[in-house]
């Protein structure tokens, strides 16, 4: 697998850095963003690391898109919104944040639009239970 | 394959409506769109109708992924821009306005952020040059 040295994600994927994972296979891995736009936020990441879809292999941007669908459902059933944003930001001037390949998984409720990103950690407590719901859908 | 009446998206995928198609295979394709959040703007659509990605076949939407990271490179090509939105809306409180599985590729330059939607048709010539130039980048 690739693995770049300081980037907070490759570290999530190694097992070195806390994280709320609720989905994980031999390509990708799902977790709570700390960060969330709404309650239930939630990314999936490849394992290898590539900063960004313009640098990544096919094949796991397919697993991407394959697992997505469950993570989508997982995600909406979870945080009971009603529809999902699922966003994925290349190069700083797209809002990109944390350069390793992420999908956003975002609530979207009726009259309460969310951002893609928010600029204040999430109360952890919150996400635990979040991440339970959701890994209770996707069972 | 699955195709719903008054569907402007299977319309297109049919041959029943014009578009600047950019690419095709035997379960996506992709076009302009007509009115372009940035200039480049580019839809990937699956070939099937799922009115989002809850309800889709995670088979088609792995090939979603597979193919856009060379659409995701050939619109930054085309465009020259400094960076690519990649979105997907599910569900009207999420923003989706046409309801058959559709990923944006929004080109956005620095200081210049472009939005999802557009509210205004675009000047077809622009696109239909924009369109040779992301054939030509994926040729």
């Amino acid at each position: 697998m690739t693995s770049h040295d300081n980037c907070i994600f490759c570290q999530i994927v190694a097992g070195n850095a806390q994280s709320q994972i609720v989905f994980e296979n031999d390509k990708v891995m799902a977790f709570m963003d700390v960060m969330p736009a709404s309650s239930g936020h939630t990314l999936l990441v490849t394992k290898n690391h590539y900063d960004s879809v313009l640098d990544a292999s096919p094949d796991d941007i397919a697993e991407i898109g394959k697992v997505s669908v469950a993570i989508a459902n997982a995600v909406k059933q979870a945080s009971g919104a009603d529809g999902i944003g699922v966003h994925q930001l290349n190069g700083g001037a797209a809002g990109q944040t944390v350069f390793h390949y992420h999908m956003h998984f975002i609530p979207q409720s009726e009259g309460a639009h969310a951002a893609i990103h928010s600029r204040e950690m999430g109360d952890m407590d919150s996400i635990a239970a979040m991440a339970d719901k959701v890994r209770l859908a996707l069972a």
